[in-house]
Formats: structure tokens, sequence, C-alpha cells
């Protein structure tokens, strides 16, 4: 799709000319490279099913997008006007056309919005949509999508594809079978579809529904979870499902990176505890601080990249949460402090020669203060790229200019999209390839690096060091 | 008053000729429009008597102005050599002349700072003043303001309407008789001055002199506040006249924004305790808390915007405070934490649609972690402007990459003076609007928005926000 | 030495053609200044012994340099292979030349970072090296480097001169016996080489080797230490002994900067029951806290300038510890409080005339919440340079942006270089410069300040503020 006036070859960079020619020439450089994404939410039932269809406009970009819906809310939309389903299954009060029109009709909200970037290069580059989204062009955007959306190519395989995707890593609960997975494997597609574990809805406690998923996890596993031993054995036995499913990482979410070793025996104590119904004050910090120097443990012996994602509040709003469920936009993060918390697991594996540990953050007071020297010292420790709120042409800047003078570009991980919206997925990885050359251009253009580590370095943030880093 | 070698035309914007081009046209857009004065210190008896006289340059601009002393005090220069009287009543160390020349003497500490700015454009524009200060103008300076505040047309009338002031919001305690406002509106003058109900004083158990500000409550309420029914039943008659008087917000001080709901029951003790002259550990932080929800309750009624500014260590240094009373440039801000602090009160009434909640921050680290992704979820929420020592050309600009791009444009509330220095009004809003035109610029000349876009955002930063936010 | 390829004379500023202009001619009036450097580690014994010459090119770059080694270590290259020498005394795995080579080949982990800016510009300046270090390129230029140390002229006193060094603070503890500083004013030469006095390891409880270090310093004082009046008696002495060889200033470390009045009784119980081998639970921070109190107290009548480096947690990884002992580029900075913590401090002496504070941090989110406002307000208080992690373009840059608005410029105290490599002095300073020279040219480019201004500014940046700060 060549440029148009809505979206110029050399858009966002900055406007210095020596600048922006450089950064132009090393864009040029990595545009086109194979994208990997090894961090999203897509979901693996899109490439397991090859008729896979994709719903309307509005169900495909807007209902799953709660970073458009949370915009839209925080203005006076409710949930109902833009079609979110009520958990009460009440009826919808707007149609699809209507949804899209009331989006539209509020686009101007996004000025200066990662959200609008994407969405207007997507709309472009994948639907073809080449003029500015507004209430009046929104019926005609809105008939050209769903055309689109028709078209017989117009398959996640075939857009895998097209999107030059050379792997992309799913996010799967530790009591998943993998179905879908081996399904994609069996169908004989040449497509690179990978699942990644996460175990956090039996790892922590007071995860909703968390005996259930205990259940679960000793279905699919095959083995009886009835105490701590057990409990390591199942998850064990998962992380192996998973490794031998492609899988090369593991994914933890968690309020603080608090990390604590547990005796077995105590381990043992809460977990029966919990097992029978009763979590004491202070068990599940204690337990999901230990669970995560067992799952840095289970790394150091099996390879599986370890990430962690600390410091969001999850369900602020708890209005919303009971009328419409989780996930509703009200995730807020909070202060996080890792160099004590972290102290115990990097003592125990951080100098280990086959860990690997990439941190994400909500907090960006940590990047110069803890998070860079950290991983300017700990050969286990990579920083993942800027998350969620972050990842955003400011906050990718900032993570750069923050992170690089203490930790250097070698001991960040690339670009992750973390996005359950397929379609979104090239102009994310688009945006972020056109900051690193920005940045780049920067110290090249004022002489801090060479034109020759520039090259090197652009490569670097676009391809190599993610590829390196998740071991893909 | 045209633009002089002092005060360029484009002065302030990017250096970049093709961004300062942008940011020159959006500020030309905006530069005459009215001045919305949502919030700030005007003493209103500047309005109320028509033959109001300023007094000498530097008991206008010198000894009540903190910013400036502070930073004379931070070098050695006694506040006595600066003219603040003592609260012994001792004699004044140097005469207004001495001040200034004192204050001329150190003018190059200001350089680079929003203070230097504002006064250099407020002399210029106000007072006719084309030399820079230094000690050697320091005299000729003084004698031609002096000569501009003793011309007829100089009152604060004349200047409300020649600085195209379209409404002025004053901060007034909730024990006021609002008697100047009263003056104001009876004598027939066509500015619109406005009062806002400032109910710290009679709210936060440990203010000074709080028993003594329930009996003015009592009196000029006409309820006799013995309980916690008859305090609240007082504060909503209070509310109730100053929005007879004009008023559409309130404002709140707080060092935490700690918010919590007591029973009444639970309430009632602490204030009947208090009045009783006993203030147990603890009763000072769950009673302000307890009150900001009812102000939050009151709000949610009566429709007056709630404004809220935490994080103020107020009197750091108690040598000062002994001598010189409060408000010496000795406020220093300490970290501050909303997400949870805030949630007891955006649980009840963030979703309110009635309720609107304007937030302000000393603590630069919550900006991208905490309160955009607040104000990009909650309806009732908005941000306020940079406040105190980052109203700012980089406080202000940083707030803007910081927040916007989580929350957008327009969970912002345009800009607020916050001042008392009445004559420095224009000043302040021609930086802040020309902060906006250049970061407005930045992302126009990096396509990420178009001209439409930039034209729209700077209407809507420069006047269209304010406004709808206060319900002006 | 004429600018190369390799480091042209512009390189570093911003790439506006006008801000540039500017900055190199801010930069041309100071870059021959003659250096001021009132904070560092060199080892005096350089200067002491007119005959001292420097080890290898690894023993004198790689070797005592935690940037450099720290980062070869994030990367997986053990510390044996970088030439660390064990504490159990086991043999190096690499020769002085195997060690250049490993770190040739990763030079381009140091792309964008200060050390890499650093060492091209000391390889340059002192050793004539104009190549770009590289694995090819590794060997000739260590036999460059080789040679040029083998030079009759290189010699410790012989560089001081040609680095044009005005004078030279060394750090040393309460303990020293100052006879390398003896040596120096005894030799006759006319060098100005000058102790500083940091008393942590006697006065931090908890010091490695606390108990052996009282005894040291009852030895050099000839005061027996036995109780609090003997031991303030004996750091007194030291005191005046330091100031007698010279020293304008102390330095002290703290992990936070809490500090606390106790009386003289309960620090004679603490110190007399750490004499005896016994520490209670909080008796570290307390009496640390109180001591700041007391150095504060006799800064305030020896004039001695107090600087205080609080906020890092000394080494985070016991691995590396136990092997190779302390230092070893795992010290990692924690969230530091100020406004709380040093009040009771700034309230005793925070405005005493004869009182100087120097502060530094390594929490970036404290510069413009507490730092500025406190410097801005307290005539003791001035803020040190940016430090460690933050002595960097970038860290440098943001220092100046978050801290000048409030503070202004003369509340900081100009560049210290902190280091013990004495030939990366003059890089460090200049780099320092071409800060300070581009942040104030960005001013001047945008007329918030006159050139006259600027050229004040760059001169007080680069020499006087350091100079009149420490009392050189």
């Amino acid at each position: 799709m060549p440029a148009s006036n809505l979206l110029p070859d050399d858009r966002y960079f900055d406007p210095n000319p020596a600048q922006k020619e450089i950064a132009l020439q090393l864009y040029e450089r990595v545009k086109n490279l194979p994208l990997i994404c090894p961090h999203g939410h897509v979901d693996p039932l899109l490439f397991a099913d090859e008729k896979y269809r994709f719903p309307s406009p509005t169900k495909l970009l807007i209902t799953p997008d709660h970073y458009i819906f949370r915009m839209l809310y925080s203005q006076g939309i409710s949930l109902e006007e833009v079609g979110i389903p009520r958990l009460d299954g009440a009826p919808a009060v707007a149609n699809d056309e209507e949804v899209w029109q009331t989006f539209a009709d509020h686009f101007y909200l996004f000025r200066g919005t990662p959200t609008g970037m994407w969405l207007t290069q997507e709309l472009h580059d994948v639907f073809g949509v080449t003029e500015k989204l507004t209430s009046q062009s929104a019926a005609a955007i809105y008939a050209q999508i769903d055309q689109r959306l028709q078209s017989p190519d117009f398959t996640p395989r075939r857009l895998y594809e097209q999107f030059n995707i050379e792997v992309l890593c799913t996010t799967d609960p530790a009591t998943s079978d993998l179905s879908h997975h081996a399904a994609i494997r069996n169908s004989g597609w040449s497509g690179r579809i990978v699942p990644t574990f996460r175990p956090d809805a039996v790892v922590n406690l007071d995860a909703a529904g968390w005996r259930g998923q205990i259940d679960a996890l000793s279905q699919v596993s095959g083995i009886d979870v009835g105490d701590y031993a057990s409990f390591i054995q199942a998850l064990e036995q998962r992380r192996a499902a998973f490794k031998e499913m492609g899988a090369t990482a593991t994914d933890h979410a968690a309020v603080t990176p608090f990390t604590e070793r547990l005796s077995a025996q105590d381990a043992d104590i809460i977990l029966r505890r919990a097992l029978g119904g009763e979590v004491a004050d202070g068990d599940v910090k204690r337990f999901t601080g230990h669970m995560l120097m067992e799952m840095a443990r289970m790394s150091s012996e099996d390879g599986l990249v370890m990430q962690l994602h600390p410091g969001s509040l999850r369900n602020h709003n708890p209005q919303l949460l009971e009328k419409f469920g989780p996930d509703m936009g009200a995730d807020i993060p909070v202060a996080t402090e890792f160099t004590h918390n972290l102290k115990p697991l990097l003592n125990e594996f951080g100098n280990h020669p086959n860990f690997r540990l990439i941190l994400f953050m909500l907090d960006e007071s940590t990047l110069s203060r803890e998070l860079a020297p950290l991983a300017g010292h700990y050969p286990a420790l990579r920083l993942g790229p800027p998350w969620w709120f972050f990842d955003s042409w400011n906050g990718m800047t900032r993570f750069r200019e923050l992170v690089s003078e203490t930790a250097g570009l070698y001991n960040t991980v690339g670009f992750n999209d973390d996005t359950r919206a397929f379609a979104s997925i090239p102009a994310r990885h688009d945006l972020a390839r056109r900051v690193d050359a920005n940045w780049i251009a920067n110290l090249a253009v004022r002489h801090i690096i060479d034109m020759d580590d520039a090259a090197d370095m652009i490569d670097a943030a676009a391809y190599g060091l993610v590829k390196a880093a998740y071991r893909l």
C-alpha cells in the first residue's frame, strides 16, 4: 500500500531535516523485515480454523478493544452504547452501524494517541481506507471495511502471510489442552503459532475461580493436585507440554514483583489451606512471591524465558465489573518497587546462565532508577518494551532515553505488540520501528554513534534482539 | 503592545522552522480569545471597590509574590530585606525603592524560570517597560511603573476589561459572607467575578484556628454547628449561598488524596470530640477523607465542580513560620498516591453523570502512571493543568506529553492562572497558549494530526475546554 | 588535539542549526577554562609519588571501572574474563591483551552510553587514538596506548598540568592520616590536591569492620573513643586536621536521607552498645540520622561544605560480593524521600548563614517534586550535579529541565567528575560543558534569555558555581 496524504512516508519523525533523513534511511532498512510477535493475546482459534471469518467492523475493531471504549466511557458514552454485552444478558442498545457511528463521532478524542495512530494506519493498510474517519465518512468507511471482511482472502492465515509474520506467540492458561495449537500443527500450514505458558489463574490463590482452575489443572495434567508436591509436578508437566508444542516463554502477572523463598513445608501448608477453602491474611502475597521463585527455578531448568508484568491494580471500578465483567478499561497502575522485591529471585537465579527474565513495568519512575541499573548488571535480566499505556510514541521514546545510557540497547528485547487485535499488528510494529529509527537517528545526527553503529542498532531493535531474547 | 526585541512574536517556540511556523499560526488563532480564569486567588475587594488603587511597584509585584522572595531567600537575601512584614511588628529594614533595587540586582536568579518570563512580559505589556530589568535600569523602571500605577485608568476594573477577561473566579472560605461579591453584583458593573467554595479551614480538624472557624461558620450560615448533622447542614447552606452568587466550583486541599466513607455515627463522634477540643490520633486524616466523600456527594447533587489539590506539605520551615507566618515559600511537595487513595470516592461517584472532579498534582511521576489512566476511564474525572511549580514551559509541556497519549486532550481542562497577582494574568495565559500551540504544532509537523485537528485542539486548549469543564 | 571524524567539534549538540550555532559559541567560551574537580576518587598517591607510572592499558582503563565490567557482566561475560581478581586469590583467566580484546569485541554494548562517549574522547585526546575501537583495531590501539603510557612525560603530575586542572579533591576516610596529601604539600609541586572528609566507615554502625575503624580513629586522632563524647571529639579533631590540609568539604553516604536529633544520652547508649558488639534493631538508622545532624552542626561551625549521597542499595548481588568484594557494579538505587527525611536537619541548620549542604540523588522523580522546591527555598541548600547513572547526556539534560524552572541555575553547583579514573577527567568535564552549552542555547534560541544572560550562565555552569559552592 503506497503512502497517502493521511500517512506520509516520513510521518512521526523529528522535523529536523538532517535527523529525519537519517531516520528515513534507517527505517527503510527494516520496514519490510519479518514481524516477530513474542507476546500477544490473539486467539489461536483464528489459525486453527482454516475457514475462520472475522465478524463485523464494529465487532472486529471496537467491541473487543478496551483502549477504545475506555476513552469513550471517560467522556460519558456508556458501554451499552458501544455495544459491550452486559453480564445479565440485557439486549444491546445499539446495532453495529450505530456503534460505529458513535465511535466515528468521537474519534477526535483519540487525536495524538497511539490508538488513533494505529487505527488510521490499520484502516489504510489493511482495509484500503484513504479518507479520514469522521462523522460524515463513517458510514462509507464501515461499508468499505465490511466488504473487505467478506472478500475470500480475508482470513487470519492469509493475513498472517500478508503481514509477513515470522512467528506469533499466543498466551494460554496453564490449564489449556493446547488443542488449537495441535490443530494448527496438524493442518500442515506453514505459519508458526506457538503458545506461552501463563499460570496466574492456578498460582494466584485469590484469582477468580481458583479452586475450579486447580481441578482443571489436575484434569489436563493427569496429576491429581492435592498438595504442594503434586501442584509443582502438575505445573512442570504443563510446562513440558507447552514446550513440546513450541513454547519458548512463560508469562506472569502480579500486583507487585514481591519474591520470597518459602520452605516446601510452608508452601504446602498454605496450598493445602487454600485447597480447603481457606486463605489466611498474607497467604496470597507470600505464595505468589514464592511461586515466582519456583517459576524462575523451572525456567533455569527447562529454558523457557520468564516474563513478569507487575503493577496493575485490576478492576478499579466495581460498578463496571459487576455489570460487564473484567477488562473494561478500569485497570489502573500503582507505584512499583523492584530493587528490594526482586532481590531474592535475582540473588538465587540472576547469575544463572540458563535463566532469562524479561521485566515489564507500568511505573516509568522505575526505569532509570531501578530497572536500567538492574538490567545493566544481572546477566539473566532483560527489559521488555514499554507496556500498555506506554506502548506509544512518547512512551517508547522515553523508555529509550531513560534506559539506554545505563543498560544500553542490548539489555532490551525489541518490540511486543501485546494485542488481541490481530489486524492491528503491522501498524503497531511499524510505529515501534519508526520510534527506534528516530531515536537512533538522533544519536547519529549528533555524532554519538556513527552510521555503521546506527545500522546495526536498528537491525537489532527491529528484529535481532527479540528473536534472540525469546529464543525463537 | 507590539512585540519588542525583549519579546519577539515567535518567542519560546521550538526553533525548527516548520514547527515554529505552525505554532505561530495556531497561536495567532487564539492569542486574542477572552481569558477564562476558573481558579485563582485575586481578592474580590479589587472589583468591589470601584476606586481601588494598586500600591507601590514593590508592594504590587514583590512583597506578595512568594515565587519571587522564595528564590531570593534561597540565595541568602533575608525576608526583611525584601520588605516582608514580621509578625512581631518589627519595623521594615528597607523602603520600597531599596527592595526593588535588591530584586533587580538579583533578577538574574530568575533566568529560565516562569517567574522571569511572566514578569518580563507583565512589565512590557502592562507597564510599557521595553528595557531589560538590571541593577542599572532598576530605578528608572520603578519610576515608570509607579507613574503608570498613578494613571487614572489603572484600576482593577479597567484592567479586567483591557485584559479581555470573560470570567474570573476567586477563592473564598466557606465562612465568607461574600459581601464583596454582592457589592460587585450590585454595582451594575458588567465584569463577571464569581466565588469558589473552599471549606478547608472548617473541614480539616487540624487547620489553624479551626474552632473559631466553626463558630464563624455557625454565624454566617445561621445554623448552630454542634454536631455532624448541623455541620453538614451548614456546609450545604454555604454551598447554596455560593452557588446563588454565581459559584460553579469548590476547591479542596489535603496532604494526601486519601478518601474513606465513615458512618454518620463515626463522623459525629470524631466531630464532637474535636468540638470538645480533643482530636485523637488518626482523626484528622479519617475525617478529611470522609469529608472529601461528602463534598463529592454534595457536588453530585448541586452540580458544583469539585477541585482537589493534594500533595503539599505546608510550612516546612518553622523558623520562618514563627517569624513571618504561612505562605513564605516553604511549602514542599511530597510523593502522592492516587490509585488506592481515590478508589472509595471514585467507586461511589466516579460514574455519576452530574459529578465532576478536577484533580491537581505536585508529583509528576503520577501523571502517566495513575492520573492519565484514571482520567482516561472515569467519566467524572478531569485533570487540572500543571499546578504551582509545574505552571511553567517545561512543566506544561511534560504534562501534555505524559498525559495525552492515555487520556487525550479532552480529559484535561485548559489553563488556570491560580494567582493572586492580578496584573500577571495575561502573561500567564499567554505562556500557556504558547505551550499548547507549540505542542500541537509538534504533533502536526510530524503528521500525527492534520491541520484541521490542530486548529480544533488549540481552540479547545485555549478556551473551549476550561469553559465546559467548569460549567462557566 | 584537533577534532577528527570520530569527534567533530559540534558533536552532541541539538541538530537545529540555529541552536547549534549558539551552543558552539557558548561552548567555545568555556572549553578551555580550568577544571575544578570538587568531588572524586582519584588516589592521592598518584601525586604524592612523583615517579608514579600508570599500569597497562587494561589495568588503567578496564579493571578498575565498574561502569565497564558491569555492562560486560550483564551480557554474560564473567568478571574473571575481564581480569577482576578474586578474593580467594585464584589466578586470572586472561592476560591484559586478552581482556582488552574481549572489551573491544563488546564495545558495541556501550553505543549511546556515557562510558562509550568518555572512552572514545579519552582515547583520542589523551592517547592520540583516531581510529574507532573494534575487534579489528583492538590490538593496535592497545599497543598505541601502551607506548604512550611508557613515555617519560606520562605521569599524573604532568597530566594534571596538561589537563588544566585548577584543584582536585580526593575522598579520604576519617581515619586517614593524610600522609599522601602531606607528601604532595612538602614536595613543593604547584598542583592543588586537597582531601575530603568521609566518615561513613566510623559513623555507620553496620559498616563492614566498623569496630576496627573505631580503633583506627582513636589511633589517628590520639583520642581514645570509648563513648559518645570522645567519638564526637575525635571526629572534630579529624575535621580540623583535614581542614588544615586544605579540605573544604565532607561527604556522606546513606541508604536514606533520614535525619533525627537524638539526645546526647541516647546517642551515647547506642554507641556504647555498638562498641560492646551489640547493635539493636533500628540503632543503625537512628544513629546515622543523628550523626548527619551532628555533621551539619560541625559544618555550620567549621565551614566545611557537607555533601550527602543517599539512595544506593549497596551489594545487591551477594554471589559477586562473596567472590570479588564490593563495588562490582551491583549497587542499585532505591526510591528516596527527602521532604520528610531532611526536615529535622533543614529546620535546625537550613537557615544558618555558615552552613552549606549539597544534595545528590539517584531517584529522578524527586528532582521536580522535592529537591528543586527545597533548594529554591533553604539558603543552606544546593543541588549537586546528576550522580552516577545520571552523569550522562540525557541525565544532565533532564536535571536542568526538571530543576531550573523552580530552583534556577544558581542553586546548583556545576559539575563533579566523581571518578577514580584520572585520565578520563577532561572527557567528563567536556561532556558536561557541552550539555550546559546546549541547554542554555536552547533557552537563548527561543528568546527565554538573551545572549548576555547565556554567556553569564555558561560561565557560571562551567566554572563559577562550583568554585563558589565548594568554597575553593
